[in-house]
């Protein structure tokens, strides 16, 4: 899908960044996180819905998403809870046509800071965050 | 666990409205739902959260999240969008603490529905909603 942003950044030709790679699952952080460390995972492969994601894919997806939520909490994020979320149609809020799961780090008390994030959802620091679940997942 | 309700309704002590079985994985009808079809699935084996699930597991447990979304598009309850949703610790709003898996039916501008489904979360019909996505599910 040329016109995908997700597929642009599997490529390459789109700059994110990434936290964890296999050979067909590829995570990065939101830019527009709710929580910092807030990730992204998508089958490398385009697929435009869970219609369109094979059991194998949907499995390894979730998979990966087992493993960052495992990161989330050990690493310096110190996540208490973490939300593994898919909006599946424009009805269930979902934008981005590539299908995606959303690791979602969550704090004891957090609720109000979350309300305020999902209007805000800002990270100062994209980059540290980045290296912080990188490091983490390459050590597991 | 003796004590947790998920395993009852697997044991066949607690009742519940079963959607999808599987050899590993259990669905039921959430008796809140936030809209009507949300069903729960479940491994049928005790895992606390996401880090007691097996790889294979949460593999299986997405797997049947698809069939599951799939059939609330394909039936009655006529989903427009779906959220996959999983609450992973007392942070994230877990609840019951036998890990599962939300799969709620979305329809096109139902926020204001949602958000008031979210105060009262109730379906005056969960016996017919039950037979609505069980009869798609064994027809898939």
């Amino acid at each position: 899908m040329s016109d995908c942003v997700f597929c642009a950044i599997v490529a390459g030709s789109s700059p994110a960044h990434i936290v964890y790679e296999d050979d067909d699952i590829l995570g990065f952080l939101d830019i527009r996180p709710v929580r910092p460390g807030h990730t992204l995972l998508i089958p490398k492969r385009h697929a435009t819905n869970l219609a369109e994601l094979s059991p194998d894919q949907g499995g390894k997806l979730f998979q990966a998403g087992q493993r960052v939520a495992a990161a989330q909490r050990a690493s310096a994020i110190a996540a208490d809870g973490v939300n593994l979320l898919v909006n599946d149609g424009r009805a269930a809020f979902q934008t981005v046509f590539h299908s995606h799961l959303h690791v979602v780090p969550r704090h004891d008390g957090d609720k109000l800071v979350l309300a305020k994030s999902l209007l805000i959802r800002r990270d100062n620091d994209l980059p540290g965050t980045a290296e912080i679940l990188r490091s983490e997942l390459q050590g597991s």
